[in-house]
């Protein structure tokens, strides 16, 4: 292995452009740094043809990955081609060739993370997924190493862009969810399909790659609770600075003796906390350890040259491997797979939050009475309660804070709301996190 | 190498203490995880009797450090002893005798880091250091590993814990610098000889540490400008908020074409900045990558547990090296020592900054005229200039915030103003950061 370590990129579209620019711009760094010389040895998309404004030298832009990963010159394959397959199958076959593997990949990582590290695992070999979560923010390899010694109790933040500069967007007046999405997509900052990001199915992915991560628990992606943003309006923005929150999209889970608490939803932050100050396309993800308490990790969660970066970071761990010729310097989990165990997901409606609940009712006598009888009946106590000025002809809003309460008591509740007569729009309901790193 | 690791740990106080009960609440744990039992070995401290609350089995706790060292069942050393002799030696000792080194030793890492990285180095051992910056931040690995693939521009932050607690009770109103000095003490927050915390000395020797890791460049701690709290009053706290700033000790480097410019000092940071959000004893460091951009990595900055944490991850990371029979992960400052060159530390005076003043003059006309001339004479344009009302009989307080220039013109013109005989008090001079994280 004295040769060095060829690097080969499957999928050749803006973070694969992002890693090429980086593997060339620091080809000698990279290999002074390491003793080592690490060097771009392939890359293979089906389009050749497209100028990515990068010069590589004849023959190694190519259109077949499985040469890719079949040529003798490459012995770390990164996979950028996202979705589950044929990404799948190429890392597949790249370990079962003896290559190391970097990937992006979150979709595929939470759905079949475990099979693909097991592969690696028995080869003794790399599976590097930095930059699937938190773009730039090296949040992966953080939780596997430096916080191993910890038992760690909750994981949470905001680890979608897109949805973050939305909402931001939105916060700063500057319209609602559809006009600002379709300045962002004209901007190349949200996808012609928004629906990976807004309806909160990225988040998703990541949060069950953290929580394995983080946890050592495997849970399926589709157990756990998702809301996008599409039904936050700058009326729920403007009520929430009123109270001294801000709302963002939050995916947060927590590790409890009755399974693992894991939900993706647009909640109210208190101003105070530091996920309120992240603003933009930026991401932050929080841990809150027993020993090690609180501590927060952000950076860029996305885009071209931080992601590349991340991606970076793995390659250079496997050019260690091979300079050494020793299996990386921890598993893909952080742990023997057999450590991880599978772990149920505790179902939404048993779960407990502070609600903030906007109603818009009636003009007339006794609505009120109405819809504070209904919430007393399923429990659900009201800690604030403010009935504004008319909005249209005879219509009312009305917005509340309840005090910690069942969310199954609380869908009950705004079912027989939403059958009263008094109802003049769909009531709209957000969770308030109040307890995010224990400060219940 | 089959039965596993044996931990000594030199040093009983706080942190000891805390390693010790981690290792001991956890071993199990870390013993499955790591496929590999971790144990605690020898501890060694001159005081046998203290009570620390924890029962070790009889013969664990010996008063010599070199018999720990020398001890066959030892194969990795915890240097909790601080200061620079005789850590040192134990540390040169126990690398010496062939055995892993974890320490949180930022005194004698400042000064004495890379002739003992070359004894670590040479032997392919780790001598893990996570514990000295950050407290329970784990910035070393990140920048040495994760950040490996970019080159970074900046690195800032507050690196210390007991001065960012002075500095936030003062802001929340509890007293000027001596009184919330003397309440931190009597808390067990502050040291009986807090000078250290206080006058910045621990924040430039956790700065030349970053330096070396996130620049590749060794800095002489004797050679970075410090200032510590003890002049920041609570006059300057209050107008730092009415212009919509904090006032926080940073600690600041930037890798320069002309050098490492390196300094530690009260400054005013814009509100928007998250570093204005870190308040307490929490810690928070930023990076600004070429490729990654800005970075920011926030928890506790001391304390046991915290503190306990990240010594923990090093010493796992010895054992992952023990068990598979190989060099650690990556060199102790992420490259090979060959690498590292010695850089110049620009001097203050050659580096510029927007200024905040606080004057306090006597009440007579002619006496802004006087001093607004010596500022023009050095070539310093004022931003913004404000007179407030009397304080005492005929002083007055003028406040003014200038344009970037360069910090020799405005000592210059301080030690001017300071001969004229309006002056009725010391002129107070704090820089204002706006350019942090490429801001400008």
């Amino acid at each position: 292995m004295k040769r060095g370590v060829g690097v080969g990129v499957i999928g050749y579209g803006t973070i694969g452009a992002g890693v090429v620019r980086l593997l060339r711009q620091r080809v000698k760094a990279h290999g002074d740094r390491l003793g080592f010389p690490v060097r771009l040895a392939r890359v293979a998309d089906l389009d050749t043809s497209s100028d990515r404004g990068i010069k590589l030298p004849t023959g190694v832009l190519i259109d077949d990955a499985r040469a890719l990963i079949d040529d003798p010159s490459v012995n770390v394959v990164v996979e950028l081609v996202g979705g589950v397959e044929p990404a799948r199958t190429f890392i597949l076959e790249a370990l079962r060739a003896g290559k190391h593997v970097v990937t992006a990949n979150k979709a595929l990582l939470s759905e079949h993370g475990v099979a693909l590290s097991r592969e690696a695992e028995k080869r003794g070999l790399l599976l590097g997924f930095e930059a699937s979560v938190g773009g730039g923010i090296p949040i992966v390899r953080t939780i596997k190493e430096s916080l191993a010694g910890d038992t760690n109790e909750e994981v949470y933040g905001i680890l979608n862009g897109t949805a973050n500069y939305i909402l931001s967007a939105m916060s700063e007046g500057e319209g609602e969810f559809e006009e600002v999405l379709a300045r962002a997509q004209a901007m190349g900052l949200a996808e012609a399909d928004p629906s990976y990001d807004v309806d909160g199915i990225d988040s998703v992915h990541k949060l069950v790659i953290l929580v394995g991560l983080a946890f050592g628990k495997k849970i399926k992606a589709r157990s756990v609770h998702v809301e996008g943003i599409r039904s936050v309006s700058s009326k729920e923005i403007a009520y929430a600075r009123e109270f001294g929150y801000r709302v963002k999209l939050l995916a947060v889970a927590r590790d409890t003796p009755a399974g693992v608490e894991a939900r993706v939803h647009p909640s109210m932050v208190p101003e105070s906390h530091l996920l309120a100050q992240v603003s933009g396309a930026y991401n932050a993800v929080c841990i809150k350890g027993r020993a090690l308490g609180n501590s927060v990790y952000y950076g860029q969660g996305a885009g071209m040259m931080p992601t590349a970066t991340a991606v970076l970071g793995d390659i250079l761990e496997a050019a260690r491997s091979l300079r050494d010729e020793r299996p990386p310097s921890s598993e893909p989990w952080g742990q023997p797979l057999a450590r991880l165990s599978s772990a149920r997901v505790i179902p939404m409606g048993d779960t407990a939050h502070e609600h903030y609940l906007r109603l818009t009712v009636v003009d007339k006598p006794g609505a009120l009475a109405r819809i504070s009888s209904i919430l007393a009946d399923e429990g659900i106590g009201i800690a604030t309660l403010s009935q504004h000025e008319i909005e249209t002809r005879g219509a009312v809003p009305v917005v509340l804070r309840t005090y910690r309460s069942a969310e199954s008591a609380m869908k009950r509740a705004l079912a027989r709301v939403g059958r009263l007569r008094d109802n003049r729009a769909k009531p709209v309901l957000l969770r308030v996190e109040e307890g995010l790193g224990g400060r219940e």
